[in-house]
């Protein structure tokens, strides 16, 4: 068993950015800069910047990229705003397509580098901020002294994340940001450090990065890190529950038994016959439709919401969920995986205690497919049950639910088709995703 | 539609014995009083008396039954009460069996009538009653004369509660004593007007009959009928929640369409194609043994706690139960509905939450069937689900937990066998059950 140290100092050539790697990025910065003296000149009023983990230098050598911040005087609505951000964008790169995030933006290349560019405002104070973008300038201020001499510690980390997939505040992952982990990194001094506290971290705990100091909140359900810039805000919001869990573990298992692997992403065998003789006698339904044309983060949430809402109708059915989930690639897909796969065709039809006396007479007079009988003093009786097979209650949820599922999911979905057991297996680029979902171990 | 009048004026003949048969009872009681008199002349301080419905005259022609009771002074032992009430008992009847109450007692035939020969101690106050049988003097004494002029109001009740079920506080039935029947008689003045009020009779009521008067208590689960002979004692202790609302059904059923149907003992026809096609698609088991030879309250009692076992033992599995319940007849029989017959082979198994590092390491080097995941930051997997059916769970149980079943029960439930869906057909004796049980309808 090797020690921390021996680990973090054989990995540490992989996450920094190599010379020649350093050097191309340097002439793409300084490309770009031209460019956007030319384009700029123009705008007076209007200043570019260099933000993020590229002006920072936390940035990890398989993800380059290169923001840059036009920043606008208040006087400018958000129409010329977004017009000159765009038209400033178009002209600066090499070839370009359009982004959305608080504000269209553009991305593209220059010099062979990837590049954002990005419009937003230029304020006082952060109290005065109209989008999440218009943030960003000020936690660059915050962080940009304060992260010198961590920024190896910085791309530890990330690297240690990404290989656990928790690397991201994006719907998709629901990971940690770039800027957590800079803040963590500031908090904690260095990678090693953060590890080892975070093995004992709670839900309860409040990070005060600012102050450098921890506070329990009896009852708080997720962890809390202050924003230095607006103490209002929590930067891990978007961390789930579990994958606060998951870096926990993930810590604890490094400190225990430390190994360059907590940085290397290792794809997840497939067995296809080990998945066939684990679905045998399981009851898993996978719904699969069209990827529609939208961004990510939409498609996340809205995947998300129909699963919860097909698991919902599964419930109200009275089938027990396993576990649900749901994956995209080329296709989407909603997993489910339930306790029983098919029910009684009676179901219990519960009705009013005795000691109602009108609504007793009125049950007695419509509930007449089968005898009546007492729970408790309560009325009970049976009711045919529609759908037996969970598979056809996915399916109803489908044909009558499916505007609920997400605005722009919900057609995509209407369309799709219901698998179950065995069938799964022809969805190849669902099958590392099946894997996990059913607990296989390699 | 009859009116009440009507629909009374004509069942009374129905619950009022003939003449022939009161002068038969008649012999019977001077024979039985001879006999007494002769048995008990060694024993000039023990006393007999004619107690319950026969003496008071609220009896019915198809339940006559004589009870007379044998005082003994306090100064005689337990074990002297015994002896010597069994030896004048044997002495005084034709043919006899002996019966188990508080004591053993003579039960035999004189002159061809039923006859219970009980002993009991005379005690100057129900306060100091050793036994149940003490008290019976006391409520004797109590109605006697009140219950004079509403003999057949009672024989009504009582009529209208046996064709319901409903009659008798022995743990087979868990309904109304002829006591109870009695004290309702006297408080509510006539069967009618206890039917009009028992329509909306509620759980939280308490019925003082010796001071006229109705309480209500928040919160008290079932209703309580005060003795007027000790007035801490619930007389409708032993009537179930279920048969007080079957009871305030019937009463309403019998206002809204008077019929003399309400007085007349139906048994249900047993279709047994119907229950083929019910049992189809539902998930019914059925555990038959040999009836034990023990008494009928021990039994009951013994049969309802190992249908709670088993029951609680399928929840434990996952099993979802529908519905319980138990027969006994030639031989004795448990039946369970389901909502499923099968389910997953795999079962979730939930470790501790994430902030307990000690646990969790335990968890994870423990734990190794399944890959774990997290739900809401606790640690959950897998495991091997190893009785997947119903019926092996049934199974199951008895085999390991037949113990604890009921003393006298368990031997025999060991020896027993399950059956499940149509098998169950060819248990003749539990069809008609099985009717109910299903909530078939006719």
């Amino acid at each position: 068993m090797s020690s921390i140290e021996e680990v973090l100092r054989e990995v540490l050539p992989e996450v920094i950015p190599g010379e020649e790697l350093v050097r191309k990025a340097k002439k793409a910065e300084e490309e770009l800069r031209r460019r956007l003296d030319s384009a700029l000149s123009n705008y007076p009023d209007i200043e570019y910047r260099f933000l993020g983990s590229y002006a920072r230098d936390t940035w990890l050598p398989e993800s380059l990229e290169i923001d840059v911040f036009l920043l606008f005087p208040e006087h400018y609505s958000f129409e010329e705003l977004e017009r000159i951000g765009i038209e400033v964008g178009k002209s600066v790169v090499d070839s370009y397509e359009m982004r959305y995030a608080a504000h269209p933006y553009v991305h593209g290349l220059v010099a062979g580098v990837e590049v954002d560019v990005v419009p937003c405002y230029r304020l006082k104070s952060p109290e005065r901020i109209k989008s999440a973008v218009d943030r960003t300038p000020f936690h660059h201020e915050w962080l940009k002294d304060r992260i010198r001499g961590k920024e190896n510690d910085v791309r530890l980390l990330k690297r240690f994340l990404k290989a656990g997939n928790l690397y991201g505040a994006e719907f998709k992952v629901r990971g940690f940001s770039g800027y957590l982990c800079e803040l963590l990194v500031v908090f904690y001094g260095s990678f090693e450090n953060l590890v080892r506290n975070a093995t004992r971290w709670r839900r309860e705990m409040v990070i005060d990065v600012e102050n450098g100091k921890i506070e329990v909140k009896k009852g708080q359900q997720s962890l809390f890190v202050v924003d230095p810039v607006d103490r209002k805000r929590n930067v891990a919001a978007n961390l789930s529950v579990d994958n606060f869990a998951r870096f926990v573990e993930r810590c604890r298992l490094f400190i225990e038994n430390p190994s360059p692997e907590f940085f290397r992403t290792a794809s997840r065998a497939v067995d296809v016959d080990r998945l066939r003789e684990e679905l045998e006698g399981r009851f898993v339904y996978a719904v699969s439709f069209e990827r529609p044309p939208i961004v990510e983060d939409n498609l996340y949430t809205q995947l998300e919401r129909a699963e919860r809402r097909i698991r919902k109708v599964l419930e109200d059915n009275e089938f027990r969920v396993l576990r649900s989930g749901h994956h995209a690639g080329e296709r989407c897909y909603l997993l489910f995986e339930t306790t029983a796969g098919e029910l009684s065709k009676v179901k219990k039809h519960y009705g009013p205690k005795i000691e109602s006396y009108e609504n007793s007479m009125r049950f007695l007079r419509k509930n007449r497919e089968y005898e009546r009988f007492f729970e408790d003093g309560r009325y009970v009786t049976y009711r045919r049950r529609k759908l037996r097979r969970a598979e056809q209650v996915i399916e109803h949820a489908i044909a009558t639910q499916y505007e609920s599922m997400g605005k722009d999911l919900s057609d995509y979905i209407r369309d799709g088709s219901v698998h179950s057991g065995e069938e799964i297996l022809s969805l190849h680029e669902l099958l590392e995703f099946l894997t996990e979902f059913l607990g296989v171990r390699e």
